[in-house]
C-alpha cells in the first residue's frame, strides 16, 4: 500500500494530501439559513470525530448565513455551490475555509475564473467535484462516461491553473462502483492534486456503507485518496462512523473500539450475538482504541480473545476475560458482560 | 477485472470455481442436533439466496443428525468440523456434500488421510479451512502470520494430493483485514484451488458488513475469489443479504432491487431519508434486479433518476417519475411513492 504522492492543501486548520492522514468529511442535513439548528448539527459532528464539513448553499440567503455559523463552530466548513457562481462569491464573504464547485453546473469560463480569482486572493481552496449524474449532455458525448468525469474534471483544472491557482482537490463520483474506481484511477496519474473520495447517492446506510466501504476501500489499498466523505441516507454522523470504519479496517485511522465477534453458530453454547450487541452498546461512548473479542466457543475464541486487547472465550454457561493475552478473571455467564466492561474500562484513556 | 484462473469443483449440485459465478454461502446458527429447527433455518437461507450453507459439527449427535438434515433440504450441505476426524467421517456417512476442516486442529496426518480417503470414495470436496486465530502456536513460530497461515494450508494441500485428492478448496481467514487480503494473495498464484473468501469473526452487521465488503471485495476486484462467505454476529439471512450487496456493487451478480439515493442535505426540500427508508421497505420482497432512485433535489436527481430503471426526483412538493429515462408521471408529495412504486412493480418479474 504505497500512497500516491500528492500536494497537500489546508482546509481551515485542516491538511488534506501530502502525508497527512485520510481525512473524515461529511455534510449537513439542516437548512443551512437556520444558523441554529446547523451549528448543533456540526457541533454533533465535531464530536463523532467529522474533521471537515460541507453545507449546501442554494441560494443567497444560505451564503449569508454562513458567516455567523462560521463563528460558532470550530470546524472547517466548505460551501457547496451548484449552479450560480455568485452564491460561491458570497460564500467566500462569508469567509468559509473551502469550495465545492460542480464543473457540470457551474456556468462559463469566466465565471468561474472570477471565483477563482476571489478564492486566490483569501487562500481558500476549492474542489472540482465532478458527479457522473450532471455532466452536461453535450460535454464529449461520444466518449465513455469514465472519460467524461476525468476530462471535465481535467478541463476545469486547467482554467485554475492558468490563473495560478493551485489550492484544488478533485472528486469523480458516481453511484457505480467499478466506473468510480476507474475514473479515479485514471485522474490519479494526470494531476498532483489530492483527492476527495466518495460513491455519490449511495442510499441507506445497511447498502451504502458496503457500496462506500467496496469503493472507497479499494482505492485506498492502491495508495489513492486523501480525504473521504461516505453518502448516505442517514444522518451525516452515521457517514462519520462508517468512515472510520472504512479507514479503521485498513489500519490508516485509529478511533474508538473494535469489536471483534463471532458470528454464532450451532456450536456456540452462550447467545453470541446478544452478548455482541450489548457489548458494543456498552462501548458506544468510549473513543479510545481498544480491540475487543467477544468469542463464543473454544475453536477460534481462545485465539482470537488473546489477539485482542481484552475479549472473553465463552464455554458452557462460563466464560474466560483474556487481557493482552493473560486470562485475568473467569465469570459465569450472567457476569460475562460485566467483568468484561470492567477490563475494558481500564484501558480507557477517556481520549481517542 | 481478470479473474485468477482456478479449476472448478462441485458441492452438490453448484460449481464453485472456474467460470462459474462467486457462490455465496451462509452457515447456520441453530443447534445442528435439532434436525427440525436446522432444516427451517436453511429453507430460510435458501429462500434469501444462500447458495451452500454449512453447519458446525460439534459432536456425534450432530453428525447424525446430518443425514435427516439432508433429505429434507435441496441446498448443498457442508459439515464444519473441528479436533476431531471422526466427527468428519460419520458427517461422510451422513451423506453431506461438503467438508470444512481445519488444519489448525484436526490432528495429525494419519487422521487427515483417513478423512480424506472416504471423501474422494464420495467425490465430496473438502475445504482446507485456515483461520489466523487457531494455528497451533508451535507451526513456524518464526515466521510472519501471513505465510503462517499459508504455509499450514499448503502442507495441508500437500497431503490431500499424495493421496491424489483435489476436489479442494482453500480459505485463509482472520479479522484483520490486510492479514487477510495478502493471504489470499500469496496463496492465489500457488494454487490452482478455488478460493473461499472471507473475513473472520467480522462482528456486527453495522461494522462487520464494512470490514466484509472491504476485504472480500479487494480480492475479488483483483479477481481472486470463488465463493464467499460473510461471518456476521447476526441471522444467517444477513450474511446473504450483505453478500449479495458485495457482489452486485462490483457487477459480479445480480439479485433484488438497488436503490440509489441521495444523502439528503441543506438544498433537500422532502424528507429523502424517510422516503428512501419507505421505498426500500416496500421493495424488500422483490427479488428481480432493478435500479431504483430516489433523489431529493435538482443537482444530481435528474441525471440519476434518468440512469435508474425506475427513479423518482423530487422537487418542493412535488415529483417527477422517471422510467428508463422519461418522464411518465409526477406526482405530489404524499402520492409520490405509490407512484413509484406502480412502475416499480411493471419492472417486477417475481423473479430473480
Amino acid at each position: 500500500m504505497t500512497r500516491r504522492a500528492s500536494v497537500a492543501i489546508r482546509i481551515g486548520g485542516v491538511c488534506i494530501g501530502g502525508d497527512s492522514p485520510i481525512v473524515v468529511q461529511s455534510m449537513t442535513r439542516t437548512d443551512t439559513r437556520d444558523v441554529s439548528a446547523t451549528v448543533d448539527q456540526i457541533k454533533q459532528l465535531k464530536d463523532c470525530g467529522c474533521e471537515i464539513v460541507r453545507l449546501a448553499v442554494p441560494d443567497s440567503d444560505a451564503a449569508q448565513s454562513l458567516a455567523g455559523i462560521k463563528k460558532r463552530v470550530s470546524l472547517p466548513i466548505i460551501a457547496d455551490i451548484h449552479f450560480d457562481y455568485r452564491l460561491a462569491l458570497a460564500a467566500l464573504e462569508s469567509g468559509v475555509d473551502g469550495l465545492r464547485l460542480n464543473p457540470g453546473n457551474i456556468g462559463d469560463r469566466e465565471q468561474v475564473a472570477m471565483v477563482v480569482k476571489a478564492a486566490k486572493h483569501r487562500e481558500v481552496p476549492i474542489r472540482v467535484g465532478v458527479n457522473a449524474g450532471s455532466i452536461p449532455p453535450d460535454f464529449q458525448p461520444e466518449a465513455p462516461l469514465v472519460e467524461r468525469m476525468v476530462n471535465m474534471a481535467l478541463e476545469q483544472i486547467r482554467i485554475m491553473e492558468a490563473l495560478e491557482f493551485r489550492l484544488i482537490k478533485v472528486s469523480l463520483k458516481a453511484f457505480d462502483v467499478p466506473s468510480t474506481i476507474q475514473a479515479y484511477q485514471m485522474i490519479a496519474g494526470k494531476t498532483p492534486y489530492p483527492l476527495h473520495l466518495g460513491i455519490t447517492e449511495a442510499g441507506l446506510p445497511r447498502t451504502g456503507a458496503i457500496r462506500s466501504a467496496i469503493g472507497i476501500g479499494i482505492l485506498l489499498y492502491q495508495g489513492v485518496g486523501d480525504t473521504i466523505r461516505v453518502s448516505l441516507s442517514a444522518h451525516p454522523c452515521e457517514e462519520v462512523f462508517v468512515a472510520y470504519e472504512i479507514l479503521k479496517s485498513l489500519g490508516l485511522r485509529q478511533r474508538g473500539p473494535t469489536l471483534v465477534s463471532c458470528p454464532s453458530c450451532g456450536r456456540a453454547e452462550v447467545d453470541i450475538i446478544a452478548l455482541a450487541e450489548e457489548v458494543s452498546r456498552r462501548m458506544e461512548r468510549i473513543r479510545t482504541p481498544i480491540k475487543v473479542a467477544v468469542m463464543g466457543c473454544v475453536v477460534n475464541g481462545p485465539g482470537e480473545a488473546r489477539d485482542a486487547d481484552v475479549g472473553i472465550a465463552c464455554g458452557k454457561g462460563r466464560g474466560a476475560i483474556f487481557r493482552k493475552g493473560e486470562v485475568v478473571a473467569t465469570a459465569d455467564e450472567q457476569d460475562l458482560i460485566d467483568a468484561l466492561m470492567k477490563e475494558v474500562s481500564l484501558s480507557d484513556t477517556g481520549g481517542p
